[in-house]
């Protein structure tokens, strides 16, 4: 893969319909140096999802019967709002976990959704059912060219806004995002993976060598739980620094996220912050680090009901 | 008044302990036409008012007897943590309905909080009667050179972000936000006012050739519900355009900037927009506008309880 070259082909394909997210440089939440954040969750749908989703709709032809996608509830909601966007039909699979919170976003795009019990790889199976069966076109949540592309803009448009870190730190559920961190970087710079010790599917694989199962739950889970990594990310992890946090050190980052900046994301949103301020991840003496937001779609909507 | 040295004045003082928050042009709000943003909601405390605090404090000498201020909410929040900041103590008052996310909110930094019956221009009584016989030094919300100098500050930085709109428009209560927009433009820029229609003190004034007295509620009150506009705002408002908006418009203009760019924020950040979106100002064709989001303490705070 050519990688640079397809998230740069990719930014363009997407200009005009994923937005260009604010950045900023900050102090505060007790780290005592400064640090850069962008506020991805700022995007369309509450997350970085809708590059990816943007990404593939526009670099190939969607078949008569549509779209279908399985998710935790973000990649639905990005493919649901890409896909009526740009006029196609949707058919959105997502597990119970994914909330009541998201199911109501996804809803309220118009697609046609299905609530699947239990956690993401029952979506998926669903999912795949669906492609199979209607011959509609099927939009990994993470493990696609097109979608890791997709997520790679977010870190190239980072770069013209004036990105300074020598290290990025992402939050890792599938991998589709840092998989377009580490894509686009190529080594010039840092890039930290970030994971709950509940769902922690790519510090499982680097441990075992190879993509591993593993089981999810947390606060984190319905955007962070995939059971195994994706295998684009894994080839692209090797040699990386992997983290864990807890629940605790999750749920503590979304509250100063609020209480200093007013920014209101979920756990997911909240973890790669939670690395810094945990400790988990302690940067070198001078070295200046970056932090993604990635996602805003809290439970249970501050405007539901 | 040399408006424009003072408020360059103003920012230098006040680097380094106001934040610079993050603007975006983005499309949306059902508009058809692009608009800027200014979130300033994301300044230390949630509103602006963290400006004018630290403008102050940091331009005269501060009494034994510490700080005094009367506030709806954001200004005592913004003093009591400007005050901390400067190792100063802080009696701070504010009416019943401040609310009790802003009132713990100030008590969350740990000034000297006393709760009065009734509104604003009660809390004011009691913050000069405190003035008076402790000599304590009043800050005043918004009718005070150095905190409008200060809230100019947002407007200077603003411009040397990127500035490009025609026309701002900018939420009034008591006039201080307002007061340094007029002040830092100088007619370069039109600058319009939007107040609910429940609480319009400015537009009152303008429409008695005077100050007057009116009365407020809504769903703004707390921070827009000034009984009577400041004399320095109503001093540089001579001759601008001043429009009202419905509380029903303030709820769908908070709802649509979560729904679209998840940023939470109380009714009186969301009432600029407000203007454009229910059609209270309608730029004229060409016309490239800009809103200043301008306070994001909503309640109950998502994190209360």
């Amino acid at each position: 893969m050519q990688w640079k070259a397809e998230i740069e082909a990719a930014a363009q394909r997407i200009a005009g319909h994923a937005h260009q997210t604010p950045t900023l440089t900050t102090d505060g939440y007790g780290l005592g140096y400064p640090i850069e954040l962008k506020l991805e969750h700022m995007q369309h749908t509450g997350s970085f999802k809708a590059r990816g989703a943007f990404n593939t709709l526009l670099s190939c032809d969607v078949p008569p019967a549509g779209l279908v996608a399985a998710s935790g509830g973000n990649h639905g909601a990005a493919v649901a709002f890409a896909a009526k966007a740009l006029g196609h039909t949707a058919a959105i699979f997502v597990p119970e976990m994914a909330g009541p919170s998201k199911i109501a976003l996804i809803q309220g795009i118009g697609a046609d959704l299905t609530v699947v019990p239990g956690e993401y790889a029952n979506a998926l199976t669903l999912a795949k059912t669906y492609e199979i069966e209607t011959g509609a076109m099927q939009i990994h949540a993470y493990d696609a060219p097109a979608t890791v592309a997709g997520q790679g803009t977010c870190f190239a448009e980072w770069e013209a806004q004036g990105l300074q870190a020598d290290t990025v730190l992402v939050a890792v559920g599938g991998g589709g995002l840092i998989a377009g961190a580490l894509a686009w970087f190529q080594g010039a710079r840092k890039v930290v993976a970030v994971e709950p010790e509940t769902s922690c599917a790519l510090n499982a694989a680097l441990a075992s060598g190879q993509p591993v199962d593993v089981n999810v739950s947390g606060v984190a889970a319905n955007a962070l739980g995939a059971r195994r990594i994706g295998d684009i990310c894994f080839e692209l992890a090797q040699g990386m620094e992997s983290v864990l946090v807890s629940d605790t050190a999750i749920t503590a980052a979304q509250h100063a996220l609020w209480q200093e900046r007013r920014q209101l994301v979920e756990p997911a949103g909240a973890t790669a912050l939670a690395a810094l301020m945990s400790g988990a991840y302690v940067p070198a003496p001078g070295e200046r680090v970056a932090v993604l937001v990635c996602g805003g779609n809290i439970a249970p909507d501050p405007f539901a009901g």
